[in-house]
């Protein structure tokens, strides 16, 4: 018998994916965790229903909220990752000759089924430059005296307890931890199907920082699939250097142009 | 009861629309036809199972295939399009200050149905310059004499019929209906998950043309959501002229740069 497993990205639009195996299943202290293979995406972590990431898609997204500041960074040393648990937006980062990548992950069980069942963007704990802290983000950046050349948010959306990790508050503790011209970055949700959220980081970025940059990406298995990504900083967003690794979306001219949809301009100006 | 109308984009992936009433269901002489309305997507029609077009999204897919060729035209006067029954793509074309739009649409139940529950693209059939053919694509470009500016094939996936329009042949036919100059472009299917349509079109339009360019887009309601158009001719796809209408996508950036991520790269070189 077939087996399909869907999200509801709205009250009245769904994808879903019809299962070869269900890998696990599982209930945290946070959160349901499901992880189910599909023959097109190939492994898809669910969290509370939603689609984090697949095999297939991962890239885009974890590419350019990466590669967006590091590139715009002469030579970064220190990052912080907020989230990120898989590992997907550490591999990203390892591949820039960084000192320190720390992660700061609540959920320990999506740390341990990404180990065990995602290899492909697991695969960065192996790094001896990596550090896990298993703890609230929005605590961590309260108490935290160490500084960073970026600070990157790879959140859930802005519901429940992730909605703390889009305010203003959240930021200004995140730019008390940046070097002078580090970067800030987060994912800032589907413009086309949520505006607010991208409004709500935008607006509370803008208070902090001098400069501020929206792109946009497509990842297909999430809401809209019109992705977008935000950066701030007291410094600049430029790109600085050429990419001496491999990328599947992310390139130099997408850094350069930072050309986004009619849309997102009306959006926020 | 909740009744939910979905496309199987793959045979394991499929997305789905609650659907708050069925506004037309019918079977013409060459497909069934649905025609639902969604909550966040709006009207959506679909084609034998297949999402053609929704309200929410259309804007992107009709302004990237009618205004990268229009625009890279100092001052275009005639433009055929193959299929678009709907009547979208004409709006687009309508406006550039053009004589002539021809459709050849082989449904004439599509035109009927848009111009009944769809007047945000069928709006463009009271416009006089618009002229309406019910014939075969293919069959039409083999015996036409007229001379375009552009020809635009807004077609279905090559699949089944639809799958001449892909070919060398087609579009051989419709190099001796262009003007010197004159562009071709056509929709050229989902370089993420069918990337052997974007190839054969590109193969097939390049040994007929010096000048060839993809851009790709988001469609959300489509499958893989990343959308390839492709263009080519004998002059050039630079843009010759600013905006004088507004557009919800398209922009001048967008056009000039033309930048693909680096996997659409890799596919065609």
């Amino acid at each position: 018998m077939e087996e399909w497993y869907g999200e509801k990205q709205t009250n009245d639009v769904m994808i879903s994916f019809k299962t070869s195996k269900i890998i696990y299943s599982g209930k945290s202290k946070y959160q349901d965790i499901l992880l189910i293979e599909n023959e097109t995406y190939g492994r898809i972590l669910m969290l509370d229903g939603t689609v984090q990431l697949t095999e297939k898609d991962e890239f885009i997204y974890h590419e350019i909220l990466a590669h967006i500041p590091l590139m715009s960074l002469t030579e970064p040393k220190k990052v912080l990752i907020i989230g990120g648990g898989d590992g997907g937006l550490a591999r990203e980062i390892l591949k820039h000759s960084v000192s320190n990548v720390d992660i700061v992950e609540i959920d320990e069980e999506v740390v341990n089924i990404s180990k065990k069942f995602l290899p492909f963007v697991s695969s960065s704990y192996s790094d001896r430059r990596l550090r896990l802290f298993i703890e609230d983000g929005a605590e961590f950046v309260k108490k935290s005296k160490g500084k960073y050349d970026a600070v990157l948010i790879d959140s859930t959306d802005p519901v429940g307890a992730a909605a703390v990790l889009f305010t203003e508050e959240f930021y200004r503790n995140i730019k008390n931890l940046l070097k002078k011209d580090g970067i800030i970055g987060s994912q800032t949700g589907s413009p086309f199907m949520y505006p607010g959220h991208l409004k709500m980081a935008y607006e509370n970025m803008k208070t902090l920082f001098n400069t501020i940059k929206i792109y946009t990406a497509p990842v297909p298995t999430y809401p809209g699939a019109i992705w977008s990504f935000t950066f701030a900083t007291n410094g600049d967003l430029k790109r600085k250097r050429t990419r001496n690794f491999r990328t599947m979306f992310y390139n130099e001219e997408y850094h350069d142009t930072n050309i986004n949809p009619e849309f997102i301009k009306e959006l926020v100006h």
